[in-house]
């Protein structure tokens, strides 16, 4: 299978550097084709801007939306959009390996996302009727393919637990794991995560790495997490809200799973 | 009272754009001072790395902490993190004001918390010891401060409702009004949301633009969300979760609310 590493971290003598090499030459040794983008090696433009699309004039008004979506059709999209677009297409999985900064990834992985994830792409797929809103959220372009976090934070685990003061780290996940993952079509598994970074000696670092094996091992055996399809029956269109026959007493992020 | 607005939208023809413009006026007509962080016009530099510390041997290992630390109390920042950081001292409001990019600020705004929030700054500020965790949660560098977040997005707003298929707006929010604003300090108002912009005509505008005017004007009266301290007796020390006897039936993000 094709493995795509979207890896985000500045250092490569770094704890993310470490599983980063060792998730490529764990998944290779299982077989597997693996292509990485480094971002931080790459020097990946993270603002989107008209810059993005080769055929603007300089002076035109920049439409983040509408330009997106008439560079991605007619082909005048910047070359290193398209590039990660051809490797997204090419997986069979994406794991997207980051530190967790101020609760979500660090800008540069945030600008791969905003520019890669173009009209017509990554949203603005599929119809709008009274049955369907869009092929998003369950369905869409990268629908088939499975999607994976690899996540390290200086927070203890017990911060990010069901009453942790970070708030619980399903939760602080779940804008990228439903919001960035499951609404273009992936099958988003469940993170990995490396809490208290700061006191991983060589020996725990063996216990991280050999847990991230396992996990690596099972990626095409672990169940997804279960996120409702938004056009599956369970939500009201166009107003996208469950409907009120749906777990009637919950509401909030959780709630969207079966 | 000084006001910093922090934009973050590449076209300035935009509604964000004479958003922004608007709420420049409307303070300095209440005799405000006002600066402006132009993000995109600045060419802020997103990614955080091993140049933003200026004193750092070009092939030395970066650790994003201990070299934020060294450089923010050594004086060797890279100029553009430090000229920030003195606009946010000088601030006594501050608003972030971006378009909900992937249920986030767009990656260039991200790459402002991630370089001005330096340790000894940002994080990593006050004792650790049996009573207390740093000060931050409500304490810290920018105590005392107000934010307010700005935000536009082309959903509509039953999608961020309770039982909305984004999650509720509250929610999505709360990385950003708790993990990135509270967590420094800030008292955080309640935020400025703008939903389906791909329908603001003339009149709707009108109507946007009053709303968000009379926000501006309460800067000062609104009461900010009540987050609970970290510091104040809610939590456990070290492990950072409510203790049993606060709120026990709640878990999640809405537990941190007092």
């Amino acid at each position: 299978m094709n493995v795509l590493i979207v890896y985000a971290h500045p250092e490569p003598r770094s704890l993310n550097g470490s599983l980063k090499d060792f998730s490529v030459r764990r998944l290779q040794d299982a077989g597997h084709t693996v292509q990485v983008s480094d971002l931080y090696a790459m020097r990946w433009k993270a603002a989107f801007d008209g810059d993005d699309q080769l055929d603007r004039p300089a002076d035109a008004r920049f439409d983040p939306v509408l330009d997106s979506k008439r560079a991605y059709a007619g082909g005048s999209q910047s070359a290193d959009i398209a590039a990660e677009q051809d490797k997204l297409r090419w997986a069979d999985a994406v794991i997207l390996q980051f530190p967790l900064w101020w609760f979500t990834m660090p800008a540069i992985l945030k600008g791969w996302i905003d520019r890669v994830y173009a009209y017509g792409f990554g949203y603005g797929v599929g119809e709008h009727s009274d049955v369907r809103w869009g092929d998003r959220y369950g369905e869409g372009t990268l629908a088939g393919k499975r999607a994976m976090l690899v996540v390290t934070t200086g927070g203890w685990e017990s911060h990010y637990s069901a009453r942790g003061v970070n708030g619980p780290i399903d939760d602080v996940l779940f804008p990228i794991q439903h919001g960035v993952l499951y609404y273009p079509g992936f099958e988003v598994l469940p993170p990995f995560v490396v809490y208290r970074t700061s006191r991983v000696d060589e020996r725990r670092y063996e216990t991280v790495r050999d847990a991230l094996g396992e996990r690596l091992d099972a990626l095409w055996t672990t169940p997804p997490i279960p996120f409702r399809r938004q056009n599956g029956g369970a939500y009201e269109i166009p107003a996208l809200t469950l409907k009120p026959e749906i777990a009637p007493e919950r509401v909030g992020f959780a709630a969207h799973l079966e």
